[in-house]
């Protein structure tokens, strides 16, 4: 049964205290011609909202949203969310999995292993200077690659960097059923070390939560094979960045790519700029669709009207 | 029945007239420790030896080998057999065919793909320069590669490239039975400019036959959509070098990234060195195992001891 209130349109936030999130109206409008958007200072009426499409809301404000129904974070992440610690955890909090963000995340790290494995960087070097230099030819065969967090991307990546021939491995916290075909799973602390000593590239995808700030640390660069390169396309956080300068100096690590930092734009004298063993580069390995953030909102609305469970419900407890 | 002759180890002549090809004993006497190997200049009596491995081997000395039983090219290519008007076309005449060759192929062209795509040179400038600057992010799955040439390598490519999350499209003189999930097959001469209407990134993996030498030509690039990127990793004379950039002047091509050039080394004073729309690799893009090369040699010669077909065995009439 449908409550008179289900006939109106819907009333839609877009909260955010870093970003302004105007480029994402268009896609609701399209999706939903009478929608009601409310933006950055004018959000009229709090009561009035039924969901808030987010990325890191200004704290405290969903607290006063009484009538709120859904919490929408707009990326594959909620760590933004739970940075509000008055975040109403009794109300419906779901994120966005677009098929087409795994695209742009799965070319993005195969890019940055293809890389660094085959010392690319040298050639688009030799072809601007006019030099003709061979460097060796190592197979993917003898190069192994593991990834670090098997949700939706993590499992696209370590199924693309399979169907190249890389011998792929890969880590989550419980075990998984289906995993590509050629790839290992491991799973859980107790096989976290024999994972790690098998992962000449590392790629961080997993979700930043408690239990993973700071887990790319010197205890785990230590348990990597010497040399080792390390992708991290998760957060900033899970990066202790004082140690992977020291597993430079070391020799533990010898490359770095990293696309999220703990403060985004990353600073001008910050003294990953300009070091040649690390690629930063501008959190840009993948985009969520506007138009599936906007069709993945309305259609968690019309799931929740309906007393259905909606799209990609986080559990807050395991915290993603 | 196996003749007396079987009971010897066998002799082997490793001929090039452009490498020295000494690098590949140690990988044949692996392989077969009693070999009888024949190199450079050293060839003692011609009527000896039983096979010869090859990569662009002297014109007419294998004319001269009367008792040749395997003319065995150590690439995936013939055409540098071809080469030599005094073949002998009579006698077995056998490609590798490396998976392991297949996955350093399939590395670098994921890797030039998402190179050009995404723009990746300048998050490299970028990073050196301590510069943070978003470029918009296109998604894989609005960027459509075609691979002209589905072999071995052609396929690989296809399958990697559709993991990824790109729309791949394959084109071949004959029609494929399978073909890897989500690849669009076209074949044929009927078919070719429809294919060619699809291609942002356009991936030449032909054989080099008298039919696909100048494929990469004015009227092809014609039929691209308007700033594609060309991807050569098949053989230097596929290309019709001044029509390429003709085809960069007109706007109709807006990168290439190339490995395989008819002159190699490039010459220095080539146009092609330090354009900024293209990226020359000195052909690396994958290598022959040495061990897969001698294994395969023995196999052959073996199987054909045993009046049985060897492996890889070319069709000279088609050309591979």
């Amino acid at each position: 049964m449908q409550s008179a209130q289900d006939d109106r349109p819907p009333r839609v936030a877009l909260l955010s205290a870093v970003l302004d999130l105007g480029y994402l109206a268009p896609a609701f409008r399209e999706a939903c011609p009478g929608i009601e958007l409310r933006l950055g200072a004018e959000l009229g009426a709090l009561e009035e909202i039924d969901a808030a499409v987010c990325w890191f809301p200004p704290p405290g404000l969903l607290a006063r949203m009484p009538k709120l129904k859904l919490v929408q974070s707009l990326a594959a992440g909620i760590d933004h969310l739970l940075a509000d610690p008055q975040l109403p955890r009794g109300r419906p909090l779901c994120r966005i999995v677009d098929p087409g963000m795994a695209a742009g995340m799965t070319a993005y790290v195969s890019w940055a292993v293809v890389q660094h494995h085959r010392g690319m960087r040298a050639y688009v070097a030799g072809s601007a200077a006019g030099r003709w230099q061979e460097q060796e030819v190592v197979s993917p065969r003898r190069h192994r690659v593991g990834i670090a967090g098997l949700g939706t991307l993590g499992l696209a990546c370590a199924e693309a960097l399979a169907a190249i021939g890389y011998p792929v491995r890969g880590w989550s916290r419980s075990a998984k059923q289906a995993l590509p075909a050629g790839v290992a799973g491991f799973h859980g602390e107790a096989q976290l070390d024999q994972f790690l000593s098998g992962c000449d590239t590392l790629v961080c995808l997993l979700p930043l939560t408690p239990q993973t700030q700071g887990f790319l640390d010197a205890a785990l660069f230590a348990k990597l094979p010497r040399g080792a390169h390390l992708i991290n396309v998760g957060r900033g956080d899970h990066l202790v960045e004082a140690d992977l300068l020291a597993a430079f100096a070391s020799g533990r690590l010898a490359a770095a790519t990293l696309d999220a930092f703990s403060q985004e734009p990353l600073p001008p004298d910050h003294p990953f700029w300009g070091d040649p063993r690390i690629l930063v580069t501008p959190h840009i390995a993948t985009r969520t669709d506007h138009g599936v953030i906007a069709q993945q909102t309305l259609a968690n609305l019309a799931l929740l009207q309906k007393g259905e469970r909606p799209l990609n419900l986080v559990d807050l407890e395991r915290g993603y």
